[in-house]
């Protein structure tokens, strides 16, 4: 068979074999991998073994790799071209309480029909069991028509991502030759919608500050001190108002130093979307995009960065009124970074602007959190135009080249230690409850999903 | 005698009689009369019994008054003046925990010498058991020496004042004929310093408010909404930092009306007091006034109004970093007023501000908490200027006219219930530790307090 003649019969095969497909996902979804609740550990372990046997029975030397936690399920097939890829996906999944909101057991799966379309109902059924499972499907397509896999594909399905990957980064950096391929692919996100595919292109970079602002070395009577003592809270207001100007822009000075703007054609292509404020902001009782001037809503949430209060606390909270002025006061501030924002850099400026807004007699003190630079695919990278091409093959719609607000850490973990770009290519929707009661994943999903892979490792074995 | 033949030996015979007059004070203290616990219930009924007794063996017709709470002591004795005043002070006194930190118990009163000075030391000592017995003795020795008192005074001594005064302004509603007189007395407020004698003349008043912020209808995640949702703990700061201009004045629209100037002469004797912001400000670590810009920190703290904010708290505080967008956030605000600001009308302003600063989609819930204006002795009562006469005999200083930067309640009801102003006299050190373990009162404050008075009985009299 030529290259032209295997992926009609691979997707053909796809579509004959949806219901074994859907029954090997149900066996999947029966076992309890609950990570973060040590009561189903078990249940994890069976969950690796589980997957690691299904990929061995189409070609993968797949074992289950001991972690200090969850283990996990690695291995590599060979392949046909010379191009190879690294694949990441999640077997485990969030709790389940609050269990009674459940309409059916959350690891009972089955199909139903919700506003007239089959829905595959369980715990993981979109997160991430059901994604990762179109991936292992494409494959087992691949291997039933051609008895081998299109290019080279390397397995990395972790058990913790739910309760913080914490043995992930260790595995890679131990690991490095084994797992560092030409691109790496992700199943782990979302549709633009129900129609529209979309691959995430850019992934916000995070710096978290926590600042302490202290004044008088005790809490003080406001009748008493009111109007000669410093007040830290006043003070942490003012440092927290002053962070933004009016058009609603972070005043930090190089804050937007490495922020691009968009090239032309992909502004043109998110501007064609229509996204209005009311369809993002809706779901949430707000209407109004709260942030720069002048942008919109798609990019304030996506391509720009932004800053943001996460806490606040000082001072009397509880009921009824109480006269004092605190000694101190404490805010959670965070950035949300894009292009080449650097960090630690804006780490630095951060404590610059808050030392310059102390009056005498107050100081401060930091806690640095997370510092992680901003993801972002090249726009001119070919497997990103292939696979593009091969969704809107699929899908009859161009995919949308999307830029995410948070961030996934393992992204930065392929690109610092790998040096690896990652295609995220996902088919979850908006209303599938992941991580709440009555997850779903639509039939369609998982179908066009599986063809959707199928079409892109034939796209990238080119 | 003569008037002017009666005060010497009034003064001679309190002289005399210190030891007697010590141990009558030991004997009031000797009851553990803590109001804000039930168990000490019988005591506080105990040490109302007994001052009602002893009130009685000096002429007045006092009887112990029930009400849902302690009970208060009242009664009046005829004297030979026109003029009648009305005692208030309070025979209850605070908890006495942590009781580990006395260094002897806190109901077994004794002298001891402290830095060379002679104190009496037990809970009560100064606040209010000390300080209202050098009123009773001085009363006590107009009695022995004349036989009676040298104008009508009527006594209001309450049992709830450590624990919220609930039941007084009720009784004082329904007893207005027998306690509205000509001026009030309070023994309940301190000396400038250990040799200079103080009235209070003006009390601040207060308004609180407290005001919650709300944006999204739920908690957001900051990667994915950050940008386009607005954030109330950003929206709150900016409110809270408006609050003050550059110059530390307070921007309510209309804030100052009603807030005159000191007159000169009462300026100029505050200013020679040469109270240092690192005097004042030293004791709490703090050095450099943060108030109103050309304002000395005795005008900022007693004279001048006042905005803190009290209490915030709003999005994630726990530990660590939580990247979330809060629905809410919350403060509490209060302003300390002066002259003849109105409550109310800073209450409206204050909203008016608060609704003015709202971005779309925000609202704002508030919760009205205290409202009262300042009271404001007039500087030009003839009371006044007698007291502080009388003081000045006596401490061979002039008496400092200050200003208390908080609210004593029952002088504001005097003022509105009785139309009586209430001259503010007493004998309390800043180093007398009440309301904390090892309470004292200065034998000098008892001895010259009781001295005090009775000059100052004298000279109302005449």
């Amino acid at each position: 068979m030529s290259a032209n003649e295997v992926l009609p019969k691979v997707l053909e095969h796809i579509d004959r074999d949806l219901d074994n497909s859907v029954e090997r996902l149900f066996a999947f979804l029966r076992i309890a991998s609950v990570s973060t609740d040590p009561a189903f550990a078990k249940d994890c372990k069976a969950a690796a073994d589980h997957l690691s046997a299904d990929l061995k029975s189409i070609g993968f030397d797949t074992s289950v790799r001991e972690t200090p936690g969850h283990p996990i399920v690695a291995g590599s097939a060979k392949g046909e071209a010379g191009k190879s890829v690294l694949f990441y996906g999640h077997y485990d999944v969030q709790p389940v309480d609050p269990l009674n909101l459940w309409d059916t057991p959350p690891f009972e799966p089955s199909i139903k029909t919700v506003d007239g379309r089959k829905v595959i109902a369980a715990r993981g059924a979109c997160d991430d069991k059901g994604q990762l499972m179109t991936f292992v499907e494409a494959c087992r397509a691949f291997k039933a028509v051609t008895g081998k896999l299109p290019l080279p594909i390397t397995m990395m399905i972790e058990g913790e991502e739910e309760c913080g990957s914490s043995n992930l980064l260790p595995f890679i950096e131990k690991n490095v030759a084994e797992f560092r391929k030409d691109v790496a692919l992700v199943c782990d996100t979302g549709m633009w919608d129900a129609t529209t595919p979309a691959v995430t292109t850019s992934l916000r970079g995070l710096l978290y500050e926590e600042v302490t602002i202290r004044c008088a070395d005790r809490d003080l009577h406001s009748g008493l001190f009111g109007g000669a003592a410093a007040n830290p809270i006043r003070i942490l207001s003012r440092i927290i108002a002053d962070l933004h100007d009016a058009d609603g822009r972070v005043t930090l000075p190089g804050f937007y130093d490495g922020v691009a703007e968009l090239p032309a054609d992909i502004k043109a292509e998110l501007d064609a979307l229509g996204l209005t404020a009311e369809q993002f902001l809706g779901g949430v009782g707000l209407k109004v995009p709260a942030g720069e001037k002048g942008r919109s809503v798609l990019e304030q949430v996506s391509t720009r960065p932004t800053c943001d209060a996460n806490g606040i606390i000082g001072g009397y909270t509880g009921e009824g009124a109480k006269t004092v002025i605190a000694a101190e006061a404490s805010a959670k501030i965070s950035f949300r970074l894009v292009g080449t924002q650097d960090p630690e850099k804006i780490r630095t400026a951060f404590r610059a602007f808050v030392h310059e807004r102390l009056p005498a007699d107050v100081t401060a003190e930091f806690i640095g959190h997370a510092g992680s630079p901003a993801i972002q695919l090249p726009f001119d990278s070919p497997s990103l135009k292939a696979t593009r091409d091969a969704l809107a093959e699929e899908w009859g719609k161009t995919a949308v080249t999307a830029g995410s607000g948070g961030s996934i850490p393992v992204v930065g973990d392929f690109k610092r230690v790998l040096g690896m770009d990652t295609l995220l290519v996902g088919f979850g929707l908006d209303d599938d409850r992941v991580h709440s009661p009555n997850e779903k994943y639509n039939l369609s999903s998982f179908h066009k999903g599986t063809r959707s892979w199928a079409r892109i490792l034939a796209a990238l074995a080119e």
